[in-house]
């Protein structure tokens, strides 16, 4: 089975993807995560906690995406809302991030000679990030078919998206079932010794658990 | 008029494009440079030479992809080959290389709230590489469609190619046209004190200069 990749954020939704990943082919997937400016940066040692889990080689791209700003997670004059805040795209927007994970992640898999990248990007309990939505990754497989080598050779890089239709309750589900190391993870937005437990991604996070009736081990 | 951003590598191309794009907006364009690794580490001296020519500001993002490698271009143990050395997809292919730049820009040019982002691609006398098509950019313009707050609110990033159908000739033309700084450009792959004169790079460099009738002002 030919090695894949897995955008690993160190957050639920990339770990659950990362064991369904090592699931399928076998063997740990080479885990890529972006150190991008972010201000949970408690999020990078997940990161390398899940890449550990598993076993495969972690490779860590810096791009400071703070140098042109935007975001509230990379701006510091800018403040994360707490959930429900607003109708929308939320300040936590990161403008082009997922095309930027994306973009990287098909040059590292071609380099590599790797047949898949996985993302954990989902479309129904979610943000409301234009760039987790199904038609944005086709237009990124698009990007792949026509842009690389590989694409034009007919022999695209996959992008894989399986938690794309999830809910968080199944998306908590499908991480039990796997033995997912679910207390490794961090969804939180802000940068604190515990998650905030107000934020959307806190409020996320809480809502599927809930629903799927497991108790959070990472708030153990 | 709402400010323009221009990929900015230094080479002839782009150079030519800044020309064009601060032609039309009849203000300097934010230059965008790439520090990926890059041997011919020059490049990022001739953007900022050009970038200090318009007067606008020169945004440096590093991104080091030889931390993957796979190209002749990052890679010191792949060596870079002479003009014509193969058929098909070239050595100096750096795997994804416009998608990172393309994704990028796109987030730059959303956080600072700019129109659109040029890109001095073209597919006539080029390298063959698989991003430099039109089916590329296509490609492309639908990740800006979908994948940010923009283009949602159906005012996307507009992706301009204006040299995309150029030959050589044609662009060094244009660059005449406009003023451009041609005198500061770099072409050659190798990151010597001279261009090499025999890298695809410089090959096509100079043909399109001698069927221009143009004296190249980079080798005066």
């Amino acid at each position: 089975m030919p090695g894949h990749l897995v955008v690993l954020s160190g957050g639920l939704d990339s770990t659950v993807c990362m064991a369904l990943a090592a699931a399928e082919t076998g063997s740990p997937p080479l885990a890529l995560t972006f150190d991008y400016g972010q201000r949970h940066r408690v999020e990078l040692d997940r990161a390398a906690g899940v890449a550990g889990h598993y076993g495969g080689e972690h490779l860590v791209v810096r791009l400071d995406t703070s140098a042109w700003g935007g975001s509230a997670l990379t701006d510091p004059a800018i403040d994360v809302p707490a959930a429900g805040a607003g109708d929308g795209i939320p300040a936590t927007y990161v403008p082009a991030r997922n095309s930027i994970f994306l973009a990287v992640a098909l040059g590292v898999a071609e380099a590599r000679d790797l047949d898949a990248v996985w993302i954990g990007v989902n479309a129904v309990d979610y943000s409301g990030y234009p760039d987790c939505r199904p038609e944005f990754i086709e237009a990124f497989r698009g990007v792949a078919r026509t842009g690389q080598k590989r694409g034009v050779e007919g022999n695209p890089v996959e992008l894989r998206t399986p938690l794309i239709g999830c809910t968080k309750e199944a998306i908590v589900r499908l991480g039990v079932a796997h033995d997912a190391p679910l207390q490794l993870t961090w969804s939180c937005y802000l940068g604190g010794d515990r998650p905030c437990g107000t934020c959307d991604a806190c409020e996320l996070r809480a809502r599927g658990f809930a629903a799927a009736g497991v108790a959070d081990p990472a708030l153990a």
